[in-house]
């Protein structure tokens, strides 16, 4: 696990307990922002937890729809975190010919910028605009399966344990079987860095897996999941009322409070079936 | 409380509970895009939900750092809620002369857009670029009271409770008294909507105050209340690494895991005493 030690710093702090104040090490989800450029264009600064810096970058460029096939990036380099000012928080990429982004049309569109995972749509109307296909509908899944994916994903989660400051996102198989964890302090990111994960692997469209975020399943992380073509997308808290909204209009089944042995369906509860 | 019943939306959905299916009604945190225009100029696309959306803008438009004081803006309007595209989704600001913003330096400032709460920092450097003056040294707060101030968070988050899906930002003074909360699926959101209250009454900088949040003390979090001259923030989970560094670095007092009898100092540990 390249990097893992940088998702998490060490630092003192001082613990206040019932009136007796004691100093402490404790550890820290790290957070820096990473400059992805296309050549030499910056493109976007997100703050990220570091660690698969490069799957996040690829993430990102196919879920905010710069990319739609892993032939149009040549490369995706990472900076050797010895150089610069900013050591290890810059990914550049190259793009095939005639894959390069317009920047100057990007420009206008990625203008009204957003801090809540809609950045690059540049008015209301565009929010929903992109082509997005209806994921597999013969995709199944038992319901005992769905529920023992949230201690698999635990039982992963190293860096959750210590830190308790990152989010995660896991793909799991029809039979539940975890294909790929990633942590980070952002929710998006940790999507982004799984689809990044499986685009550069070759495993796009995600027709047959299972998508679960930590925390909440917002409207962001469904329109993501739709990108990268997954049915299901399950998440251990509540969605809110425009990811049902999405998930519902594209047939996108979305699990919420995923905890023990309940859940909550939202939309597209054909796909669950009983064991 | 305009609009209070838009922040939770009442849907059907399906209850799993080992083995056993119902269909039930439930709420879900309503989550919708808000543009803020200056004039006719789209300025930023936010996911928020809905409610005290003329403080969001206000706060937006202060923390960003387009705003310095409450002159520079002539009027702030949310749309009526009956007209064009997107009902009741539009804030729309009038500046005063010489306030209004450079587009065009302004297009290139926030081409590197963000989903993170940075959004508008074109690159790495301008991140903690902004001349950020250190709060309040003179603010101490006592342990007992800082120790009462979830629970009066909780009482008062009705929301909250109802779908489990709302971040809750609130103000309190030096003496543990409520001034405002503020609710939003996103965190940033609820930050921006407290501090736009306050720039709209008046109260700003607000020097002896303390910031509460719900979940984690996050980069943006800080990086917003020291805008705002707030010399405490307080979270119930814990902080990232980079909003540790930046409280450290601007001695605002950062505390983390606000839990029953206990919490932790990451910063400025001198504005917090003992009964």
């Amino acid at each position: 696990m390249p990097r893992k030690h940088r998702s998490a710093d060490l630092t003192q702090v001082s613990e206040w307990d019932d009136g007796a104040l004691r100093r402490k090490d404790d550890y820290l989800a790290a957070e820096e922002p990473l400059e992805i450029r296309i050549g030499e264009n910056a493109l976007s600064v997100t703050m990220r937890t570091p660690g698969h810096d490069v799957e996040l970058a690829a993430g990102f460029l196919f879920t905010e729809g710069l990319v739609q096939r892993r032939e149009q990036i040549l490369s995706l380099e990472s900076d050797s975190g010895n150089a610069g000012k900013n050591p290890g928080n810059v990914v550049r990429a190259e793009m095939a010919a005639g894959s390069a982004p317009d920047f100057e049309k990007m420009r206008r569109h990625f203008f009204a910028a957003s801090s809540c995972g809609i950045c690059g749509k540049a008015s209301i109307d565009s929010v929903r605009s992109r082509t997005l296909e209806p994921p597999n509908p013969h995709f199944r899944l038992n319901a005992e399966v769905l529920l023992r994916m949230p201690e698999a994903l635990r039982a992963s989660q190293a860096v959750f344990g210590r830190t308790g400051g990152l989010h995660a996102a896991a793909l799991f198989d029809s039979g539940g079987t975890l294909l790929v964890l990633r942590e980070d302090i952002g929710r998006h990111n940790a999507v982004d860095k799984v689809v990044g994960w499986a685009l550069l692997e070759g495993r796009l469209p995600l027709a047959s897996s299972v998508l679960l975020v930590s925390g909440r399943g917002g409207f962001e992380i469904v329109q993501k999941a739709i990108v990268a073509g997954l049915p299901v997308v399950a998440s251990v808290s509540a969605p809110s009322s425009l990811a049902v909204q999405l998930a519902r209009e594209l047939r996108l089944t979305l699990i919420g409070f995923l905890r023990g042995r309940r859940f909550v369906m939202y939309a597209g509860e054909e796909r669950i079936g009983q064991a």
